[in-house]
C-alpha cells in the first residue's frame, strides 16, 4: 500500500491562485528540503530548526531560483502523517507548483499516490480508519449536517465507543478461552452475566448506529428530490425562490446520466438535490415516450416526489396527475407532495376550492398538499417544513452518532448478526469454544471499522477514492 | 485604496481539495483568531506566541465545530503585508472555508479586496510598486521565460538600479535649486559634466529597458503564431508533435473571440500560441468569405505567419497561396514560415523539386521554407528553431533586464523624453530654473515605475487586476 519513499504532492486545489501548498513527508523530507531551500537568514540548518516553525527562504533548482517561499517543518511523530513533514507555501502559479514537484523529486521523493499522506497518518496511528474515512467525507461535505456528521466522526465519533466495547469484549473471549485450556476441570472465568450485559450494550450500539444510517445517507448524500410537472408551472423559480429564502449554497452538479442536471439547494444546512423531470402524460410519440421513461427513473431513485401544478389547471388534470404519480410510486417508500404554485393570481380567477383535499381523492393522508406562490415567495416556508418532516430530518446534536458510510453499515448489519448468535448462544448456554467463535466474528467486524482488523484489499478501496495530495 | 480594518481572505484557489489558505492581516488578526481558535495544547496566549510558529487547534463559532486546523503567525512588520498576519490551514471543503471566511467577518474582518494584501505590502514598504506588480506576473507566469523574468522583477531587477539613478539626480535637482536660491551670485553648486555623466547613464538604462520591452511582451504575452492551411494539411497533427518533442506544458486559452481557441505550447521556455485559421482561398460563398475574413484578423495579430502545406500539392498552388499570403502580410513586420508537410510520403511520389525555394519566386530571403513529417516528428526541430530565431529569441541571462508591463514602458518612453531635453539643455547651458524643470519630470516618471510617486489611479489600476487573496 506504501512504502519507506518520501512522498510530496500539491496539497492545495490544482490551478491558478495566490498561494499554493506542496507536502512533502517522509524520512527524507527535511533533507531533500535542505538540498533545494535556502533560507533568508541562515542561522541554523533546517533540521535544527524546532518542529511546528516556519522559514522565508528561497528554492532553488542550482543556479536557478523556482520561488521564494516559506517552509514550514513539522517533526515526526507530531505531524498530519506521523512522519516527519515540510509544508512550503509559494506562490500560486501551475509553472511553479510543477517545477517544485519536479525538483523534490529529483532529490529523491516520489509523488504520492491518492490519499497516501492519510493512509501514512493510519499506518502510524495518528488516526482511526473511520476517522482516515471521515476526512475525505469533511473535504467532500457541502450543507452543515454533512459536515458536522464528518466532523463528529473525525474526531472519533463511534469509533471511540466501538474499539471501548470491542476492548471489553476481548477481555472477556480471552477469559473464555483460557476456559477451555482447563474444560476437563470446567472451571468459568469469563462471568456469563457481565458478558451478556456487555454483549446487550453492544447490540444497543449497533442497532443504534444501523438504524442511523438512513439519516447518515441522507445526509451524506443529499436528500433526492423528483420535481414533476410541466414546462410552465414555475420548477426554475421556485428553486430560485428556495435559493434566496433560504440563503443557501447552490451548485449544480452533473447527475449520472449526462442529461441530468440536479440543482443542489440547502434547507436548513441540510443538502436537497432537486431533480428536474418532464411531465408524466401519456404519449404515444417516441422521443416523448423516451422523455417519460426518464421521467420514471428519476421518480425511482427520488426519496421525496414534488408534483408541481399551476392552481390555475383543471381539478380533473390535477386529480389525473395525481392518480397516475400515485401508481407509480406505490409500494415504494416515497414522499409526495403535491404543490399548488401562482396563488398569487388566485384572487383574480377565485380558485381557493382547489386546494381543498377533498378534490383529490387519490391523495393519502400521508401526502401533503401545499399552495404556494413560487414567484411572490409566498408560503415557501411551508414548503421547506415539509420537505424537512417528509424525511424526518431535525436538526442533529452535538453528540448525536450517526454513520454515513456503507462501508460501515455493511460491517455493523454483519456484527450485528454475529452478536445476535453470541446472545442466542449464552441464553442457550452453548459451549465456550462456539462462543469463542463468534465473538471472534463480532470482533472481526468491528474490528474493520475502525481498522484494528484490516487487509490491503480495504485499504485499497479506501484510499484510492481520495484525491492525491490527501 | 485601503483603510485600517482587519482583511480575510481566501489565499489557495477557490474549489475543493485536501487543504485550504485563509489569510487575515491587519493590526486585529492575532485577536479576532484568538476569539475562536482553541489551542489543543493551551501554554500561552496566541498573542504570546512567537512569530513564524505554527499552532494546531480547533476553530469554533460559539459550540460549533468548525475545523481542526493549523494557526500560523507572523507578527509585524515582519510578514507578507507588514502587518500581523495569520494564516489558517483548513480542510478544503468549500463549506468549511465559507464558515471560515464568516467566522472572521463575524468576529471583525472584512473580505479583503482584490489586491489588498499586496497593496498593504507595497504601502508598508515591504516592496516597491514594480515588485508588487512582478507578484502578479508571476502567478500568472505560464513559462520558464516569463517566469524568471517575473522572478527578476519580484527581486528587486531593474527598480534597485532605476532607484540609485533616481536617488543621485535628485541631490543634482537640490543643488541646481540651491544655485537658484543664489543666483544674482552665479554660482553653480551642481558640477555640469557630472551631471551630464548621470544624465548619459541614465538614458543608458532607459535606452536598454525600453529596447527590452518588444521581447518583454513577447515573454508576457507568448508569441503570436497564426497557422494557415487547409483542412488535411496536418495542423493539429503537427500541434501535438510540437507538443510531444517539446514534453511542453500546453494549455487551450479562449482567444478574444469566443470561436478562436488558443493551442500554447512552450518550446526552449517560450511561450509561443499558435492560433488555427481557415484557408485563404477566394471565394464568392458569403459564409466561407466571413471565415476568409477571420483569417486575416488572425494574420494581423500573429507576429509569425505559419503556412503549412502538404509537399503532395501542385507547385503552383503553393506558389499561389505563398503569393496571396505575401500580399495581406507585406508591410508589416511578420515573419513568415513555410511548412511543407508529409515528407514521410515523398518517397513514394518523388517530389523533391519542391523544396527548392527557386520554385516559389514571392519567397523573401527572410521567409523560411521548411519541409518536416509531423506525423513521424521528422525535422521538427529545424522548425522549432526557426520559430526561435523568427523573434531573435535566445535565452535568458540570469542578469539580464527585462520589461514586460505596459505601464512602465510609457513611463520608461516618457522619461526617455525628458532626460533627452535634459542632455539638450546641459549641452546647450541653458538656465538652472529651466534644467530643474525637465529634471524634475524625469524623476517623476522614474518615480511612478516604483512607486516613489503615485496616485490612487495609478494603484487603482494596478491592484484590482489582482486576484482576490493576493
Amino acid at each position: 500500500m506504501t512504502d519507506n519513499s518520501t512522498i510530496c504532492a500539491m496539497a492545495t486545489p490544482p490551478g491558478k491562485g495566490p498561494i499554493s501548498l506542496i507536502r512533502l513527508s517522509g524520512k527524507e523530507a527535511i533533507s531533500i528540503c535542505s538540498k533545494v531551500f535556502h533560507p533568508v537568514h541562515k542561522k541554523k540548518k533546517l533540521a535544527d530548526q524546532k518542529t511546528y516553525t516556519i522559514h522565508y527562504g528561497i528554492l532553488k533548482d542550482k543556479n536557478k531560483i523556482i520561488d521564494q517561499v516559506l517552509v514550514s517543518i513539522f517533526k515526526a511523530p507530531h505531524s498530519y502523517t506521523g512522519e516527519d513533514l515540510i509544508e512550503v507555501s509559494c506562490h500560486g502559479a501551475e509553472y511553479i507548483q510543477q517545477q517544485i514537484l519536479q525538483l523534490f523529486i529529483k532529490n529523491g521523493a516520489r509523488l504520492a499516490k491518492p490519499g497516501e499522506f492519510t493512509l501514512r497518518a493510519f499506518l502510524n496511528g495518528k488516526m482511526d480508519l473511520s476517522q482516515a474515512e471521515a476526512v475525505a467525507d469533511l473535504i467532500a461535505s457541502s450543507s452543515e449536517a454533512s459536515h458536522k456528521v464528518a466532523m463528529q466522526q473525525m474526531r472519533g465519533g463511534f469509533s471511540n465507543e466501538i474499539k471501548k466495547l470491542r476492548e471489553q469484549l476481548i477481555n472477556f473471549k480471552s477469559l473464555i478461552e483460557l476456559e477451555l485450556d482447563f474444560s476437563e476441570e470446567d472451571l468459568e472465568f469469563a462471568d456469563r452475566d457481565e458478558l451478556k450485559k456487555l454483549v446487550i450494550k453492544i447490540q444497543q450500539l449497533i442497532d443504534r448506529l444501523v438504524r442511523s444510517f438512513d439519516l447518515g445517507n441522507v445526509i451524506k448524500n443529499g436528500v433526492p428530490v423528483a420535481i414533476v410537472g410541466d414546462i410552465n408551472v414555475g420548477k426554475s423559480t421556485l428553486l430560485n425562490t428556495l435559493l434566496n429564502e433560504e440563503k443557501a449554497i447552490v451548485s449544480e452538479i452533473p447527475g449520472t446520466t449526462r442529461d441530468v442536471i440536479e440543482d443542489v439547494i440547502s434547507i436548513k444546512g441540510f443538502a436537497y438535490r432537486f431533480i428536474d423531470t418532464a411531465g408524466l402524460r401519456d404519449t404515444t410519440d417516441k422521443i416523448e415516450a423516451l422523455g417519460i421513461e426518464k421521467t420514471h427513473q428519476k421518480i425511482h431513485q427520488a426519496s421525496i416526489v414534488l408534483l408541481l401544478v399551476d392552481v390555475r389547471d383543471p381539478v380533473e388534470d390535477i386529480n389525473q396527475s395525481i392518480k397516475s404519480l400515485k401508481k407509480q410510486i406505490s409500494g415504494n417508500k416515497k414522499h409526495l407532495i403535491v404543490v399548488m404554485n401562482k396563488i398569487d393570481l388566485e384572487k383574480k380567477i377565485n380558485l381557493k376550492i382547489k386546494q381543498d383535499r377533498k378534490c383529490y381523492p387519490s391523495l393519502s393522508t400521508e401526502d401533503s398538499l401545499i399552495k404556494i406562490s413560487a414567484k411572490k415567495a409566498e408560503n415557501i416556508s411551508s414548503l421547506t417544513n415539509e420537505l424537512l418532516r417528509a424525511i424526518k430530518l431535525t436538526s442533529i446534536g452535538e453528540h448525536d452518532i450517526i454513520i454515513t458510510n456503507v462501508r460501515h453499515y455493511e460491517a455493523l448489519v454483519k456484527s450485528g448478526e454475529a452478536i445476535k448468535r453470541v446472545l442466542d448462544g449464552l441464553e442457550n448456554n452453548i459451549s465456550g469454544d462456539f462462543l469463542s467463535m463468534d465473538i471472534r466474528e463480532v470482533l472481526h467486524y468491528l474490528g474493520e471499522i475502525t481498522g484494528e482488523i484490516t487487509t490491503d484489499e480495504i485499504l485499497g478501496n479506501i484510499f484510492s477514492k481520495f484525491c492525491i495530495g490527501k
